[in-house]
């Protein structure tokens, strides 16, 4: 007999099942909720249903949304000749904050990263295939992130498009904005070097 | 304009009210969730809620419980002479699974730690006092945990409750079951060494 309730164990369940959630933290989780702030256990509740009822994909994005199109996606001022392919909703929001960047995007939601069950099916490949054969796409601009898995995605997307003829490019890798030259590692620094630009 | 939905918004704000989640994890659970598990978030979001309506507190010993006693406080074949006070209904399982202690428990739901608001108010040592002091209890067993807190925590109830004429005795420290003397961390076997017993 545990001395659990059986609404508090299915909980743990629940929470378990979360990515990089176990027992410990589960239980953290839980006993914060129902022994110290309960508004926010009615919150998440609340905020889970609503975003299971609402929440779809951009129709031309791929990105959450809560409408056909994204508001990015329907904003008519977007250049649609350029089209940013980044991984997550997070990194689009980068992306925008720098107010440097007019085009439109593509969420992957993901990496290609086969152990975890993340192929080139599974993240769509096909549709954004599709999406960027649209005949308005001119550039495709791969920012995917600058990790081994990230660089993964970025060189099998970067083949898949340019046989479809379209312009791939990849965001710069070089010294941060503030960046010296002694304190930057080393595979920054040489491609740094290696993708030198005109002064 | 934010390229996030507004439900989705709101799932990462409900996500970073949870302890020690900030906006990267709170992302990567909406993300995961909405995009690869919707299963796991209506089980999440089911299980709040039953959670809510269900699980209040076992009026004899503050665990989390469906009625009004808690299985363990509503089993008679235990032993009411014998109260352990424990942090967490973890804490209070890892006891249980000893099958070695027949007595009740009184379950803290915290340490004492002034920073994080956890006070002897907040956590309802009054409470705890008033069980203690039942006129059944003899003996008080503080098994709070080794650290820190929990050694202030039990310092400060060993007080209290022998004021109460309670005799309250502290779990043993000393070499763990397989331990060898070469390799136990010094404050360990310097407890062992002082709290030796009868051979």
């Amino acid at each position: 007999m545990s001395p659990r309730a059986d609404a508090f164990a299915r909980l743990l369940e629940a929470f378990e099942r979360l990515p990089g959630v176990g027992p410990k933290t589960a239980q953290r989780f839980a006993v914060y909720l129902l022994a110290e702030d309960r508004m926010a256990a009615a919150q998440l509740a609340d905020a889970l249903g609503t975003g299971l009822q609402r929440i779809g994909r951009c129709a031309r994005c791929n990105t959450f949304s809560e409408s056909t199109l994204c508001s990015t996606c329907a904003d008519e001022s977007r250049d649609p000749s350029v089209l940013a392919i980044v991984e997550t909703p997070a990194d689009q929001q980068a992306l925008e904050a720098t107010l440097g960047y007019q085009g439109l995007y593509w969420v992957l939601m993901g990496r290609v990263s086969p152990l975890d069950g993340a192929t080139p099916q599974s993240l769509g490949f096909e549709a954004l295939l599709d999406r960027a054969s649209d005949g308005q796409v001119r550039e495709v601009i791969i920012a995917t992130n600058f990790t081994v898995e990230g660089e993964a995605t970025a060189f099998m997307l970067s083949d898949l498009l340019k046989r479809k003829g379209l312009k791939v490019t990849r965001l710069a890798r070089g010294l941060p904005v503030g960046g010296e030259l002694e304190y930057v590692d080393l595979p920054t620094l040489a491609a740094s070097l290696r993708d030198r630009r005109p002064g």
